[in-house]
């Protein structure tokens, strides 16, 4: 399992190659949250590529040895991680192919090819995407970037919340929308060794509920069906070592459907200007829904962790 | 014409009301501004309503003296400060009717039904949706709030500039589109108040070269005609206490087609996760197309000014 020490030393390594995301305080708004809570937005949705996720692959790709890279990069993903795997390779100077699930997005799938990958559809779910890269892998020797079964991978992650923990030093609750649970083991990890009163509380898509059965279980279980059609969140089973770390680190979860994070996507757009995809909000869905327990007067951040155009389709809000 | 205590009073007023946007270093690009400076963007698409407006109609609302407001508020507007204005009434409780000339987008239509006002379309050009506004004024004594020729509205734009000083603290020039002058008068007495070594630059629509014009020929002379597209930078001509102000602060105009504005957007969407209409892209467009006399080294801080789907519609970028 990844420890502070680790986390910093990503913060260190990829300094410079990533932005420093700025917060925002939710407040003049038409419709105000629900709760009694002072609510501040981390905008991880104006990091490079669009997310957070590049954090943990630009600290992949700087902790491998260029000869490694030589014949490219291959990565499985929903979308963010891939943007982010894309501009690894970018950085690099070598060729990246991306598989994806067929509920990838077209806007992912598009931005893919302006960061110069290749990309390939296969199949419906995460999982067999995975296995196409990993065929590919076996097939060419190119490097293989996992979207969270790497620690380096989840230490990049995990620097979100030492900028966090810099921004809003009495933080009460983090929230983190959880796909295959990397962002939330690494903010998880960062938090509980800097300051262990603050909560991180896990957002899934309640057609995903991975980390919350699992921990229901007691282990590391998988579910038998994943029905969100929110890529970014779906995950059949994760890792035993991301798996410890939530356990280890986080203070619960709560579950939003895919209607309720497009209602907050499109509530992020009216009154705050942003642009997030579903998973970007789904932090504010859980606010909006009132899925979280807050006492008056705490201090929530909410990371919006991802950019996409879903709210900003034609339909009713 | 405005002083630095107007813009300081109006800080004061409307502190609360409107929210302290973020500023956001333009870096980890994968195309690179074509200029040696340190660019920053100052995140004014986050403001309520999507854009700086809400600082000029604010400080106009609590400036006035609520029996004023009793039967309605009326504007003209391209779009932004139509939200601005809508949003205003929504704080008093008051009805709102916004005229827009025929250009203004679908989108700024929408959003101002969504923050409860009464919309008309009339004309093509800004000056015969205002002759509407003001006839509706003189009909039913409603509040008429005017777009830029009012102290109130200019000195509250200028408070954007404040906060522009106090996070970088050493800028060397300000990027701030035009319309009719609001924004840039407000900004400009800011800036040559505190930090008068700080160059004011002001990018129009090439289709609108109102400001340039009037200061070349050294009066305030309006415009034959009005090509630009983009509603939101159309004014034929401006107030003399405007004109006055940009040529006693502003150090120069640079001019940017639609398209290269629009090109623009997309940069600033698919580089930053940042949704800007299209004057909101201006500044970013001026750097981008190298219009702006920078020396090496230097800061400058492009003012993203409004939110808008308008770059993340289909077509190529």
């Amino acid at each position: 399992m990844i420890t502070i020490d680790d986390i910093e030393a990503a913060a260190a390594r990829i300094a410079g190659q990533v932005r420093r995301t700025p917060t925002l305080a939710a407040d003049c708004l038409k419709e105000p949250l629900p709760v009694a809570a002072d609510v501040i937005l981390k905008l991880e949705l104006l990091q490079a590529t669009g997310s957070f996720k590049a954090r943990g692959a630009t600290n992949r790709l700087l902790a491998t040895d260029p000869s490694v890279l030589a014949k490219g990069i291959v990565a499985a993903s929903g979308g963010n991680h891939g943007l982010a795997t894309a501009r690894a390779g970018f950085l690099a100077g070598v060729p990246t192919t991306i598989y994806l699930p067929d509920n990838a997005t077209p806007a992912k799938i598009e931005k893919l090819e302006a960061w110069g990958a290749t990309t390939h559809i296969v199949g419906s779910a995460w999982h067999e995407a995975n296995a196409a890269a990993l065929d590919h892998v076996a097939r060419t020797g190119a490097a293989y970037f996992h979207p969270f079964a790497d620690p380096f991978v989840v230490a990049g992650q995990g620097t979100v919340a030492l900028e966090i923990l810099e921004d809003i030093p009495d933080v009460d609750v983090v929230l983190v929308a959880v796909g295959g649970g990397g962002l939330i083991s690494g903010v998880g990890r960062a938090i509980k060794s800097r300051r262990p009163a603050t909560r991180v509380i896990g957002v899934e898509a309640a057609g995903c509920p991975l980390l919350l059965r699992a921990l229901e279980a007691g282990s590391n279980i998988g579910l038998d069906q994943v029905t969100t059609s929110v890529a970014t969140m779906a995950c059949a089973k994760t890792e035993d070592a991301i798996f410890e770390t939530v356990r280890d680190t986080a203070d619960g979860f709560v579950l939003v459907s895919d209607e309720e994070m497009l209602r907050a996507a499109r509530w992020l757009w009216f009154e705050m200007g942003l642009a997030a995809d579903l998973s970007g909000a789904a932090a504010i869905a859980a606010l909006r829904e009132g899925r979280v327990a807050l006492a008056d007067g705490e201090t929530v951040c909410a990371i919006v962790c991802g950019a996409g155009p879903d709210a900003l389709a034609a339909g009713e809000p």
